[in-house]
């Protein structure tokens, strides 16, 4: 779509917080270079642009000009890529939600929180954006709007000039229409730290279902969505096996809960000391009560932290990738909420990679997105087994 | 010191790029609650802080007065820590020197480039500092200017609202004038993760000495520091046991260069592309070769990295630390250079604690530090060692 055309369409959609002069778009498609060459990227507002406003979501930073750009804005730039626009976020990343419709389902919450660049992607104004997840807010939107989104393991892409919610969850996400489209983005912003897929018909996937989730039951949508998958995988020849998640994928569900709390009582300090009138009572709540965990909280849910992490590493022996829902549901009606990060917050804490992988759909018929969780550091097998479960999905169909 | 001794001080060592105002020190002491409380923190000027100017050593950036402030600073000030200024930093923490004076070597260079932090300290200015170490800025600078530098492992203090040279390199750094001191800012700082360092009567050390570097010769002064160290912790009750690094800190050595340069030039494309003008010409011609390394040799570096890291976890069995100079000299004179990582890089890159004990001098009598590192992970074990260290050379020079 070119950008005039994307002005239009926002006005509906309004998945862009600012849009990029036409000119300069122009200029940079013609001069661009590399991997990306000249493809369009939504950049979350979240990341610090120079030539385009930053508000993260707040009106404590509207009109806010950074003099910087983060990291992944130079990545994407030195890979040929074109930033159109800054993404709308929900205010600093959190739950209150913003002006973004869902193209995939119409009166329903696109998610978040990076609910722009879920939208622009699945509206086709865009082949690609960039997000950020701290608790489920790649997985979550791509799952409501029916696209591929990646949450990459810890360290693959870089947070720097990002603004920080909870530094030690806070991890970039990347959204594309496909699962080959979000893993060739991958590819070139991670310096090729990601493999080329591997030819599905190489392996013969062995895929865990769990048999249940220490947070809480799975919706009917769910339900539908993974009996599907597990079908399709089956009949391309997958081996699914059911399996019990152990103790610990519980643990880290809870220590996710301290750990955001203290960091982010701390890495918001300045806006709730100096600006809580500008914050909304949904995210000055929360803060008020993250002020409250205390430092002995946080050593220890950290503790309980790397004790997962490194339980997890063993523990896929046997299992190449496991298979959960993305989201407890399909997109909610209404915009009251986003919705709830359940399924994503324990993964986001393991920093296991995660995709959402398309085409499936809840009992309403609207999105349902099936998550595919990779061994910490097996960022490329994720990607592999989700384009085999997108391919199994997509002949299943017909 | 009170502020305004600080402030007439500084007018011969530049230690600072700003000052806070008298006013707002004297408020921020008063209200002052917490594990810090009323401790002036001196902040190298690469993180930003909205209530002083944030240059990040470069012309570029005159007068810039960031919007936000960085993890690290909500977490000084949280913990009761009072920030009474911005410390200098060469140009964006490379090598091009900055203006501060080394209060313990008259007339040498105080390193870099966290040249402020650790000039402040030894200057009995500040107690606490904090500064950064991508490839030795932290650890050179203590071990120049004779005090305590501390550089944890990756993930324990938050870089987010930091300048990015090098994401996957970047690492938080403390500075106090003694071990004990900088032990228990790191306790404060990361919400108690660090534990209260092991008595040191506790546990028969075992330290363990390279036979030789894969970065070069060890000059007089280390040899000199070394010795006194080695006889100190003999003294004292350590086993101090020579050992062969293994190859894969040769190379985890020679990955440093890729992973820096390919970074680099993505986190300072900006600056590159629209200010080249206003780069020294020795960060300048640095970027250029750094645009020339490539998707796979950076991918390589990375893949290289990952499995040292692995290797090292493994390798310290039967050693509790490796002890070594903590730089390749005593203090250069003169300003021309700020000195070499050479024997910080390798360590920065695995993500081992690493911490600079003073104590001992180099063959012209100016200060010397001996780097302990431990495996990742255990940073209170370095902490820990470093103390009994820092005690067993006390001890033998009485």
């Amino acid at each position: 779509m070119d950008i005039a055309r994307i002005r239009q369409e926002d006005r509906q959609l309004h998945a862009f917080a600012s849009l990029q002069e036409d000119a300069a778009v122009q200029r940079a498609q013609s001069a661009a270079q590399g991997p990306l060459a000249g493809r369009l990227v939504a950049v979350k507002d979240i990341f610090d642009t120079a030539d385009l406003p930053t508000a993260y979501g707040s009106a404590i930073y509207a009109r806010h000009r950074p003099a910087s750009e983060a990291a992944m804005v130079g990545i994407i730039r030195r890979a040929g890529g074109v930033i159109v626009g800054k993404s709308v976020t929900t205010e600093f990343a959190y739950l209150q939600p913003a002006a973004t419709l869902n193209p995939a389902a119409h009166g329903c919450t696109p998610g978040g929180s990076s609910a722009g660049s879920a939208a622009a992607v699945a509206a086709g104004m865009v082949p690609l954006a960039i997000g950020s997840q701290t608790g489920g807010s790649t997985v979550r939107p791509a799952s409501y709007c029916g696209i591929a989104g990646f949450k990459p393991g810890f360290d693959l892409l870089p947070t720097s000039g990002m603004k920080a919610f909870s530094w030690s969850l806070d991890t970039v996400g990347l959204f594309a229409r496909t699962v080959g489209e979000v893993a060739e983005f991958a590819q070139a912003v991670s310096g090729g730290r990601i493999a080329a897929p591997l030819p599905a018909s190489l392996r013969r996937w062995s895929v865990g279902v769990p048999r249940a989730y220490p947070w809480g039951e799975i919706s009917q949508s769910g339900q539908q969505a993974m009996g599907r998958a597990i079908s399709a995988l089956r009949a391309a020849g997958a081996n699914v096996v059911s399996c019990d998640l152990p103790a610990w994928v519980g643990e880290a569900f809870t220590a996710h809960d301290a750990i955001q709390g203290w960091e982010a009582s701390r890495a918001l300090r300045r806006e709730m000391e100096e600006h809580a009138a500008m914050l909304s009572p949904l995210l000055r709540e929360y803060l008020a009560g993250a002020m409250k965990v205390s430092d002995a909280q946080y050593a220890d849910a950290q503790a309980t932290a790397g004790v997962a992490r490194a339980r997890g590493d063993a523990w896929f022996d046997g299992i190449d990738v496991l298979l959960t829902p993305s989201a407890p549901d399909e997109p909610p009606e209404g915009f009251g909420s986003t919705g709830a990060s359940t399924f994503n917050r324990a993964w986001t804490l393991l920093g296991t990679p995660c995709l959402s992988v398309p085409g499936a759909t809840g009992i309403h018929g609207r999105p349902m997105g099936l998550q595919v969780i990779a061994p910490r550091g097996l960022d490329s097998l994720c990607l592999a087994a989700g384009a085999f479960l997108e391919g199994a999905l997509s002949a299943f169909e017909r």
